[in-house]
């Protein structure tokens, strides 16, 4: 992603549930000790479910939104799916917005 | 307001419009030259409206929603409301933005 997408991004930021996601995939291995694979490719999408407390399909469509808007990556190993952070964009986004506002 | 609504900013930020007004109102003098009056109260109502070539109830409720969320401050002067930036909250919600992203 080589610009970004202000809209996007703040429409995806604008649930507090997907901001406490991007906010716990900055420490995996604190926020989801229970996850077996290591957290080298991200964090697996069962465990962000179950930290949830949401069903899959919602927490599923939150993980889009944030992927949509590109502030986190994903990555398929096996049959699961792995999230992280894309700080990239994240940081780009903190400084347009810094410059916008 | 001493502590920032980040779900209320955030939610206020998702609009584009509502973004070009706080832009606007950074640089009053050069943004709204047709305001007769002094920029030193802000920037009347009627000037967003015509700027943003809306209608007066959608701008009004633009305006509305950035007030909610304490981005601008709002003064009555004479039959006139005048708005300008809250520049304190605006640091402080892109401090805390930086923080918690």
């Amino acid at each position: 992603m080589s610009t970004i997408d202000l809209d996007e991004i703040i429409k995806a930021l604008a649930h507090p549930v997907r901001r406490d996601i991007l906010n716990w995939l900055k420490d995996p291995a604190t926020e989801f000790p229970d996850q077996e694979h290591s957290t080298d490719f991200g964090v697996c999408c069962g465990q962000i479910d179950q930290r949830c407390g949401l069903s899959q399909s919602t927490v599923s469509a939150h993980l889009a939104t944030l992927h949509r808007a590109g502030l986190i990556r994903s990555q398929k190993v096996g049959q699961w799916h792995f999230y992280k952070r894309n700080e990239e964009t994240i940081q780009a986004f903190l400084d347009t917005l810094g410059k916008e506002l």
